[in-house]
């Protein structure tokens, strides 16, 4: 079974600033045993992941997007993060 | 411009033990500046997600399985988990 088929849908940019590197972030939890909400340790994940980045870049709360799903066989976690571009910045 | 477009490959089972648990984790790093290498952090933060999870999961080196491409535009990290799983042992 083919994980993150969930994704593949094209995201708007969010501004006209399209000089900005992103970072996306998708974490699948495919359970054996469907309904074994107790091994759910995405949203703990989440916030461990997001403290990992910031160890080596800068990035705010209003840079981060996160989007959760859960299922009863599959929980995903959908994290994307503007990062503060390298470029020039425009504006 | 749909990040992930790499996935969607569905990966067949590497064992016949399918009653465990898996967690599948994607980083791509979409940059606007080509050939900026020098902010590629994908490789530290494979390791820190690593050891983010360690702190959930008890999982064994073997049980990582990770794969790293680089483009001028986009790095991606694949990280492949097999968890110990919470249904019984089949053997």
């Amino acid at each position: 079974m083919s994980l993150f088929s969930f994704v593949r849908k094209p995201r708007p940019a969010k501004t006209a600033q399209t000089a900005k590197d992103r970072l996306q972030i998708l974490l699948a939890h495919e359970r054996s045993t469907s309904g074994s909400a107790e091994a759910d340790y995405l949203p703990m994940l989440q916030r461990d992941i997001i403290a990992a980045i910031r160890k080596h870049v800068p990035i705010g709360e209003q840079d981060v997007e996160v989007r959760m799903e859960r299922g009863d066989q599959m929980s995903s976690l959908e994290i994307n993060i503007d990062l503060p571009g390298a470029a020039s910045k425009a504006g």
